[in-house]
């Protein structure tokens, strides 16, 4: 692999100039990118365009560097997430016309929840996931959901590490954690009134394919007495969801598929 | 930039690797990898490592290849196309439970139509648009709606080159191209029976960004006497849409966005 004179190979540069971009900085000068991704300016600027030539980056009219519709086309046209989003899509909108409140889909990925769908409405109660966001496992109703089934493995590394608080609801210690997934098991649903954010509460179900947990469906409600019924309607659709994977398996398989 | 001995970079490599995964190949070993990149299998074999350890790629239980959840990532959470998808699933939604039939939207994206977002049903009429899949501008109405509302130069550009003719139907000269064209930003939407399919109608109508168009919605629905009303519920979503991009038009900037 060719490397650069910090030993740093080509692809690890380039990982690092698309790490740059997020949600809350989608457009970036050359010079903002170098600075992020902590790569000298002139090296920034060959990178970026080269990519730019590949279109995984694009130039605005103001000759700023966004993510290339290249890039997403990449990504988004074989990817695993691609198949469960598709079969999700039609039971998450079903619930938001239910229930009126936002909805989203995780997925397991490595030692968080990676967000993959959400829908939402003006006016709903503070919801921090966003597409492609993440949290942590033990924060989120989505994550203890994923963890509540994870292998033995994960989940004993996550409940040994410190557990990151964002609320003064949010599980914090090796007991108290065990004892919720346990619970979340028996229960067959994660409730997270105030976990995250003291106004919202955080609902999640286990969304199966042949048995096996391959994501969390979830609702973010307003944390007082309306949100406890709203685990019904929520077990409902991730039933219906979970029945419709394993109905078409073809939709899902993030283990195996189809070779050339 | 690195380059290996043909002269090619590393990244026109590693995009080479990344193109050999489509909806029909998402999951692929390194010699098929190999033999569709074009590239050596060692060379394939210590890129594919590389991109492995980046999470671009993952390997899956019987040690084949599929694209990572961090190519997704990457390439989702700063996509441009992210905040259009996330306004118009509501839309979509709502016209999908009213007309029953698949509903798409589209971006130009060089000389074709590539599409972001679809909702279908099973016992759908057939129709070949995918997420991420692409069309000719000429022979989709979603490419025709983006077409009809493109710069004068790609219009120039598109009406000259022969078009590929997929059936009877499909506008293969350009004086009858023109002419829809010009038909099209009349009348406000592109009816297109048996263009693509003989069994199926598109129809598809712009959506506006402060009176730019930055996007094509679409319905896919038989080709018999029940498809043409089906122009009316279509308009209304996309006018809807149009509405919600201008009352906030941060979630969607194909031109600039926000700087570091």
């Amino acid at each position: 692999m060719a490397r650069s004179p910090s030993g740093e190979s080509v692809l690890t540069r380039v990982v690092r100039i698309l790490d740059a971009f997020g949600p809350d900085t989608p457009v970036l000068t050359v010079s903002a990118i170098s600075r992020r991704a902590a790569l000298p300016v002139a090296t920034t600027a060959r990178l970026v365009r080269e990519m730019i030539g590949h279109g995984l980056l694009a130039r605005d009219g103001r000759r700023r560097v966004r993510i290339g519709t290249r890039m997403w086309e990449l990504a988004e046209r074989a990817s695993p997430v691609l198949g469960l989003r598709q079969a999700a899509l039609q039971y998450m909108g079903d619930l938001h016309a239910v229930v009126g409140h936002s909805t989203q889909l995780g997925v397991l990925d490595g030692d968080e929840v990676l967000f993959v769908e959400r829908l939402t409405a003006p006016g709903a109660v503070v919801n921090i996931t966003r597409i492609g966001g993440r949290l942590p496992l033990h924060a989120s109703s989505g994550g203890l959901v994923l963890l509540a089934h994870a292998p033995a493995e994960v989940q004993e590394r996550i409940v040994r590490v410190p557990l990151t608080v964002l609320t003064t609801q949010t599980i914090g210690d090796e007991r108290a954690l065990r004892t919720e997934l346990a619970e979340i098991r028996r229960r067959g649903f994660a409730f997270c009134p105030g976990h995250i954010h003291p106004d919202a509460t955080g609902i999640a179900v286990p969304v199966r394919q042949n048995g096996e947990v391959v994501a969390a469906l979830g609702l973010v409600v307003p944390n007082d007495d309306t949100a406890w019924p709203l685990h019904r309607p929520l077990q409902l659709a991730g039933l219906a969801l979970s029945r419709a994977l394993c109905a078409d398996p073809v939709t899902i398989d993030f283990r195996e598929g189809q070779a050339d």
